[in-house]
């Protein structure tokens, strides 16, 4: 299961996305809130217990000073993945990344791009791929799908020009 | 009593000027280690039981993605400083200024310059000072000292010129 | 006493919810402009006089070039929290955050994030709090009650589900 | 099998960082160069064959205009893990971090802090810890160490003082 | 031929740019999309023919962590103009920027300004003008035209002041 | 007279330049130390009374939060130039650029390259200068003599050739 | 007389500010375009022929990578004031700032705040000032407007409450 | 023939690998120093004149507010390739790359990495090849020792581990 985490519900049209990639992908999650700076005793439980619980994988996003991803990577031996959001008071986007991303040497989170909750749960899938050959051939599949996709917009584009 | 905490040992050569200045202040201090990523424990009873210990300002210093000063702040009630550290692999420090500055809505940590540990002392002097006569007073001693000093350099060069 | 000033009235609409928190938490605020730039003798006048008319912290805010916290830092003893405002002609905000972040050794601005006016009121309750236990339950109860909020998120987003 | 990737033997200092802490934990390592600018063919060979060659995970170090990683992302089902790494030219480490991170909706990147290969390794044996009880428990117990080893350091602090 | 690519059809608004003003010096441009991310089979077959199918100069634009200029220029010997492109996600063009223009020594992309499409056209002209003096004298008459159109803006400005 | 001013005697070997170029064009000027946060009766004083003691022009040079040169332009309808110097905890410069350059309308500072002193000194000579045909023809001369150095140069790469 | 440029009439509502308060100041203005790179051979005879025609000072605004306050300058012994200016494509208007701010010593530009033409006009008018008393008391005048104006914001807030 | 021009002959040990590479295609070049703002006649006569004198590049390399590049660019209809360097007095070089790399429409600059001289020089020799088969047959084989000295490396890391 994977378990999806945010520090304020107002991160959910973000979030979401990774719930619904890896729904798609036929991946049990969750979706819930924790925040670091307003909920620290449920941090800690959560974070805590989450292995135990059956927990493979977290995706945490947050904004701003996000230390969520961080602080929960310090509490579980899990694979952690950071989504940094660009809340409304943040500077460009920039204090979201490098507070997920600078983690000191020790206690690692896997960082994605901006608002890249998508590609969150898309790595949320391969990493449970990387021993479970059903998921890494659904991930094939999906590359596959891209490129089509892809293939379907040069395809009309060569075809009807680009005037 | 000021207590001043640092995620590593190795920030102490920048962190000892916060205890500097607070003891020529005459404010007592204790100086420890505490890290929020890989020692979440002792983060948890530390700043839950600070206010009780009689502690009055919390100095942390941190780098990188400094986590400390803001989980610190989530975890007391009291006021605290939060020392941004320029450390080995930071991205010429805006990391730990982020990290520690933007501090989502609720939860405040009261931010000095990259590697302003004796500004921080200074403000926990302050701090102290907006209930105490004798500490502000000394306060404003400081600032004509710190007047006098600059006036013996202006003196000197304006005597002997600029050449 | 609280004082609340900024650099222009057209700062107003951030720096009011500094007032509004502190209100909140029955700290007396008083609310004016002071222009570093525009008021310079005002700003003189306003700053030395502070402490010796009740004044325990002062709350300033300004944007782009953002000189107002640090000239009153130089002329009291009295803790003084900067707001960096976003202001219109401001780059991306950066101008307003380093210019009151980055003070030189000696006068120490208790920064906040980029308009975080909020905090800067939450902060100076802090600090009173430093030395008052009145005001210190009062901040473990908000600090609570920012709990209960965030456990109300996440209770009706786990009932209803993130679909 | 962790597969680790640079490209150019110049990152090795940085890299090895990732192969050491992975040997620590018992995990097989291969690392190898492979340039996306200067060995096309290669990247595409060494990436379509990875998964069927029994990688499980790889990392990739790059700096500068860093398309190592996410080149390699875009040919393997497996997740990929970055290491942006700040090389001769580069721009403070801007380029090589944003390079890394900032890969569109569908192919993701694991990304680490600049130079952070250890922490690459780390997130590594995460990920095979995520679906392998005795790997996660190796991980908690090396989070153990680290607490163990601040202990050292504070247990020294607070005995010797920090004059 | 110039050949204008881009990753993604939702670049076109900005990538037309380079073909119209190709168009506008009776230069053929074919115009199509690549994706380095999901195509890279088509990215490989297309770099590697461009020469042999009669392209002299490639134009491509990429957004995010943009790939597609520096693998385009590993895969031929051909001269590769990079177009910057702040996509929705994008931190403010950074991102886009310093993908492109940081390549390593050895494969170089030559980066016009973010958005520039249009300088691109013009720069994929002048370098067929370097050899063709028929478009270096075209390429005179319309920088001629860019100073006769500042003229009228000028005239009439003095004309008609600039109340 | 051009007055020259800065925030430490630390500033001297960057601000001198200025002080020697002025000199060279036979412009009497008065160098010392002025600090803004340490010495704030100073900075009125010797702001108001410079236009009534013959100054024309004022250089400030300062670093870190800069606050000399706007302060400075608030109190005296002379013409100010402001230097930022990089100093020992700049964050690369940005802090002490953006404090003196983004100032509010109303206020004007003529802001030089980070540690352009020199450059500085030069724009009080052309400032003298643009009421003082003197003056004007030496800045002509020495644009001359600038002229004469790179030919120089250029004379002799030509001659001895690059290799 | 103060001659107020351009490089585009587009630029007009950002520049015209610079018009405005020379003309309130009554000192004679000129306003035009000139183009560093569409119309060269008028930036070298605009440039050289100013000081003959009687112009006294230069504002010269400019977008992205601005030349024209730079190379004007290179070509008059005048002042020379530069506007940077957000334009279309700016980066956030990083290009502008530092195109203008960045001199070579030798050769000052007496940089503004982004889009910040008020200011120019201003400080063209302090240049005229040092050597003129007249407009130097009207600068005086003009500063204690400023100081009024905040006044009357100042006396009302204080008189009408802050909620 | 291609020429290579810089601003100060200072810039001669990044702007000679620029002359080493192209001599190394057997392409004739020239070297020499053009000051924008030092030179500013000589600017217009070299760059007015080198289509005629049979250049057909000019590869242009500037520091801090590079204006070299772009002015050369306005006056010529030849491919101008922009050298950003990282002068002395740099804000980490990025004046330079913004200098260049963001021109408006109509005037393009062919922008290459920071100090990244030698793609300069491989970049013009592109652009010679786009309508010469022989220059282009060795643009092949370099990039071809590119991968041959990639893979002596990896041969060689591989055959003596990474230890």
């Amino acid at each position: 299961m994977v378990s999806i985490i945010m520090g304020s519900d107002s991160d959910l049209p973000v979030m979401r996305e990774a719930a619904e990639i890896l729904t798609e992908f036929d991946i049990p999650v969750e979706v819930t809130v924790v925040s670091a700076h307003r909920t620290p005793d449920r941090l800690f439980e959560y974070a805590r217990g989450a292995a135990a619980r059956g927990v493979q994988v977290i995706v945490a996003g947050a904004g701003g000073a996000a230390h969520l991803p961080g602080m929960v990577a310090s509490l579980t031996p899990l694979p952690v993945i950071g989504v940094p959001i660009k809340s409304r008071n943040s500077i460009d986007g920039w204090d979201s990344v490098l507070s997920i991303l600078q983690m000191p040497g020790g206690i690692p989170v896997a960082t994605v791009a901006l608002d890249g909750a998508k590609n969150a749960g898309l790595l949320a899938a391969r990493i449970l791929g990387a021993q479970d050959e059903g998921i890494r051939r659904r991930m094939a599949d999906y590359q596959e799908s891209l490129r089509k996709a892809v293939e379907q917009k040069y395809t009309r584009l060569e075809r009807e020009g680009w005037q």
